[in-house]
């Protein structure tokens, strides 16, 4: 497919299909087992019914897009981890070490490694595309992140990512991140767009002590007297207190919206990503699933905002895409089951007195 | 392999390999990533190492057993589908319509399905197993479910099943359950062994509406009064108030621990099959892994008595071994990561400082 531009992508981004959402409600209390039974597996099987369009919704491909960066934030002392480490895991993603790679291999997810502003130089490599908008952000304590156009530039390119990862087939596109200091760039962003304050919205990332909990927060209220971004202009936030790869991951789930294409959310980052791209187009909802609770703490406020339940809660905060990989095979599951069970008159199994009054909905 | 006694898989029960926990745990911190950032998939980790007693515990077959059998107490009213759901069940397990066989399908799990004493007569097959023990139990509410002689050979039977599944190379082992009227026995169950009171252990099942959860509950506690099972000896609790297929799984549960498998429960049948195999050999605990969490109210008694957490909370509540099959995938990623993640000196990626104080463990 030919690139298109964020505003293309905006444009084509429609909500979800009623009638397919319809039409999967009423297969679900076809098949053989008591209605409700399936529990979120059902309910997830209607919102792939209307992502896709179809009744039956069949996943084919399954993509994850890696999209890491560097955050000069780094300065202010916010991390356990030296900056070196960014580049350093975008050669393990490559390399197949890390865990995002070795969870791709398992469940048959294709991983797409984008360098979208490492401050180093990592080396050409097949594998690896190049966004080029920079070599690492601003430190946001000081001004802001990154300009306008590099924000826009992110943007597109996160777009079209996900429309090529469609193009190869990819009907789940999970958004993952890798970036020493990016969980005080998605606490700023968050504590913009949710209205919560800072206090709320910083988790400890790397970093272990009470101390270096409270060093950060004062960073990111610091990042927010200094830059004010405003709530109502997401590429304004993102532009001042962002990051590379949280630019592309909104890209990310823009363009997976745009394609019709289920986006499956990581954690904190990925959903702070989330956050900006439901701003400029709240229609991209219905195309999101939480794949996990992420035990960072601003991802509980990131999630109420976008009105999203996770599927899993395994106490996970590594980022990467894990989690958003980790997920896959319950929503393949819930499409499967959707899509290959047998209703009670095809298997000839007895249905429970129809003149009983209906079940409650179990598609809340 | 030759079938084994009951009493020879109970001798052969010993404790997890505590060196190869010790072993993966210090494994799980030399990988490239923070301590513990992947929650609950390192303590799967390296429980799945302490049962296969390597620090790299890879995981080579999946099976589901899926008993089958009634249930006389269905003649008290207590289910919303008539009996013949079991049998016909049977026949869309074998014809890979049901949840189970679809999900098994998906996720790469053999599926082993047993009459383990269905009411009506099930046409031969060559993928059906029977046991023979009998069509249905009594009913409950009136005097002892089986026999203790029947009650032995479906925990006997139960433990060949599992020790035929490992023998066919399956490193994880789940347990499920069809049987209308099943959750009547499994509350009776959960109360004696658990110690709680039949309100607490009994919920809706297929029933729908608070009445006739209220009936559920007097026949359960009918169950117990007439019936009077010893906390103390298991096999007298299953032969009272259990089922054919719970014994099957019991023992299932107690083969799978012998040939030193993971055994995945599944939700509130199969874990109050887990109940007697504990009570008959407390190590079969570190064996078990509870996949899911389900809606069934008695249930979350049955996972405190046997002091596990479960994996998923999805609110399913189907049985036939649905949500343990669910979970393989996170079993599988648990042990992918442990055994195949790079370490930080292979990836030459660089640790934080090591001369921080260290994590607090991750290894609850």
């Amino acid at each position: 497919m030919e690139p298109i531009t964020l505003e293309q992508a905006i444009r084509r981004i429609g909500p979800a299909d009623a009638e397919a959402r319809r039409r999967a409600e009423s297969r679900q209390l076809r098949l053989t087992k008591p209605p409700g039974s399936l529990g979120r597996l059902e309910q997830v099987s209607v919102q792939l019914a209307g992502i896709f369009a179809t009744e039956t919704p069949r996943i084919r491909g399954q993509a994850v897009i890696v999209a890491a960066a560097d955050h000069g934030v780094v300065a202010q002392g916010v991390t356990g981890y030296p900056q070196a480490v960014t580049g350093q895991m975008v050669q393990n993603f490559l390399q197949g070490g890390a865990a995002v790679s070795v969870l791709s291999r398992l469940l048959g997810v294709r991983q797409m490694i984008v360098d979208a502003g490492v401050a180093g130089e990592i080396q050409d490599q097949p594998d690896l595309r190049r966004l080029g908008a920079g070599h690492g952000t601003e430190d946001i304590t000081r001004g802001p992140a990154m300009s306008s156009r590099q924000a826009e530039q992110c943007l597109t390119a996160g777009v079209n990512l996900a429309v090529e990862a469609a193009g190869s087939g990819a009907d789940l596109i999970a958004a993952g991140d890798m970036g020493i200091g990016n969980t005080t760039a998605a606490s700023a962003i968050a504590a913009t767009l949710t209205g919560r304050s800072p206090r709320e919205t910083t988790g400890r990332g790397t970093g272990r002590t009470p101390e270096e909990l409270e060093h950060k927060v004062d960073v990111v209220q610091r990042a927010l007297a200094v830059n004010r971004p405003d709530p109502g202009d997401p590429l304004d936030v993102l532009a001042k207190v962002g990051g590379f790869e949280i630019g592309v991951l909104a890209g990310v789930v823009l363009g997976g919206s745009a394609m019709r294409r289920a986006v499956v959310l990581d954690g904190f980052i990925s959903g702070s990503a989330a956050l900006l791209a439901h701003q400029l187009c709240p229609a991209t909802q219905d195309y999101m699933i939480a794949s996990h609770r992420s035990d960072e703490q601003g991802h509980q406020a990131v999630l109420a905002r976008l009105g999203l339940f996770p599927l899993l809660d395994l106490g996970m905060r590594l980022g990467e895409g894990s989690g958003a990989v980790l997920a896959m095979p319950i929503i393949r599951a819930a499409s499967a089951c959707l899509c290959e069970m047998a209703t009670f008159d095809e298997a000839g199994v007895s249905d429970r007195d129809k003149n009983e009054t209906p079940p409650e909905s179990p598609f809340r």
